[in-house]
């Protein structure tokens, strides 16, 4: 398995740790390796038909800021100059226009190559025509890390719950929201609660992408797309964020035996993203950065996953799976 | 696919109303029907290689308290007297010997059929000598219902989780005792909460088998053996039960926002079932008769799954993924 990683920030960078840390896994599992062949960052590329050294690459990027020797100007050429047969995808996020992610992947897939993505942009503003394309294609195309971060929604609604009906998925899709309200849980105001998420670097110095919602809608349109066929785009989606919930609607809440968490719906008739009651005890009730997924079907009820929404290994873990899915299915064949 | 339904309880008929629920989908997706061609209750059998209908099935049980018109004495010759692919062995569990379902099962995986049980006791006195027989002869062996009903754990570390080293599982896998618990926090005594539990028909008349802890012992047993491999049985494990619980232990963890709710944990070096303090907000304090695991994992950290502990669909659900699971492999071959 040849893979090209777009992106080597701190995603990129877990995932060749990941591959390091896996390789002897890859070879008593297929009898060959998961070899990156070539690594993009946003100005340099590094590329050996024959395999890089993650370990290499690390230490470049650690010492130089950069990939790659060689710079570039014009990605595609980079990937057409290259033999591979999986691009993962994990630039930095563009929700405005999908950016180079959306260029990568449509690219890729127009070559039959195999596409894991965890760039949120491009899956928020064009899921149906990349689906379609991949599917022309006969590619797979996967992307479990960008809802959640490590926790398996996606392939738990598509792998363990295939036989279900599934109604509805409300959770807690932003790590960064639920830190906040569970500081604001423990008696902080919002504001101070929003410096130590800042502080902690959960936060980003503009906030405005987590706690007005915008992120969590995205994730929100990646489900109701891939769990729910439903062809859905950002602007779909019913926005309310964080930045007006007071102290007194928090103590009113834990007076009455609730918290107050930031939910993403998808439902028959919902697609929504706004601060909601849940009982103490609810499985939406955790605190922390935790992201978390309740998933309700019609034989086996209300199905909860919970899981680290963020972090670099922790994300690169989820591409690890869809790889292997991605693996595991070029075996059978 | 051609089904033996050993067991015609809660669980047995609670599959033969799935499988009719889901004719439809079997059809689409395999282009075959997932068919019970036999039933067995205790003392009788219905049996026909061209089909039972199950609303049939159902509606005998109903009337007449029995699946078949036919009585039998040894269910070994009935399981011989049928062409069946797969056996579902759900008859009543019994952890001291194995009961039936033990006897059950070790023929059909001798004669080379697949096999998916719910039935704790098999599982947790000969999980090894089980596995074994199904390699020996080739067959899939399947139990994700043994362990938390609906909540699909094994499936999830098998499957989702394939790529990850995991460290330890802790779980709340009984849910009549996290119904007492819970309603401990409310404030009520173990006595008067476990009588509320017999009322809603969650304990049994003789709740031992639950409230000591040895029903989710059994549950630690499988997982130990399914997900690490252990090779262990029931007298392995370390039991504590909740009966000694007091009111004022309940106190004293709330005064420290805790809960105290029965664990299950399996970890390299423990095997134990006993009462934990599990701060409120964590994933594992859920209320109600939910059961709940904690996976933890070198790279995605930990990964929380809850659902429901029991019921009759519920636990049928987890049934029907086995049995897609099965399809799905024979589909590829």
């Amino acid at each position: 398995m040849r893979i090209l990683i777009s992106g080597f920030g701190t995603v990129g960078q877990g995932l060749a740790e990941v591959l390091l840390l896996r390789r002897g896994f890859f070879m008593e599992r297929y009898g060959e390796e998961a070899s990156i062949v070539c690594v993009m960052d946003s100005s340099t590329y590094a590329s050996d038909p024959s395999g890089l050294r993650p370990e290499e690459l690390l230490d470049r990027k650690r010492s130089t800021g950069k990939v790659g020797a060689e710079g570039y100007r014009d990605p595609l050429k980079v990937m057409d100059s290259v033999d591979y047969d999986l691009l993962v995808e994990v630039s930095p996020t563009d929700i405005k226009t999908g950016g180079a992610g959306l260029v990568n992947i449509r690219h890729a897939l127009g070559k039959g190559k195999d596409v894991i993505t965890v760039n949120k942009g491009p899956l928020a503003l064009r899921f149906c025509e990349l689906v379609s394309l991949a599917k022309e294609n006969g590619c797979k195309f996967r992307f479990e890390g960008s809802v959640g971060g490590a926790m398996p929604i996606i392939n738990l609604c598509r792998e363990s719950l295939v036989g279900e009906n599934i109604t509805s998925i409300r959770g807690i899709l932003n790590g960064t929201c639920n830190f906040i309200l569970s500081k604001m849980d423990n008696g902080q105001p919002f504001e101070q609660a929003l410096k130590e998420a800042q502080q902690m670097g959960y936060a980003e110095t503009d906030p405005t992408n987590d706690i007005e919602g915008y992120d969590s809608a995205c994730k929100v349109v990646i489900l109701a797309n891939s769990v729910f066929g439903k062809g859905v785009a950002f602007s779909d989606v019913k926005i309310t964020g964080i930045s007006s919930i007071t102290s007194e609607a928090i103590s009113l809440a834990a007076s009455n035996n609730m918290v107050i968490r930031l939910i993403g719906e998808v439902s028959e008739d919902r697609l929504e993203v706004a601060p909601r009651l849940v009982p103490r005890g609810h499985p939406l009730s955790i605190t922390g950065t935790l992201n978390a997924a309740q998933v309700v079907t019609d034989l086996a009820g209300p199905i909860t996953i919970s899981g680290r929404g963020a972090g670099r290994v922790e994300t690169a873990s989820a591409i690890l799976s869809d790889l292997i899915s991605i693996m595991d299915d070029r075996k059978k064949r």
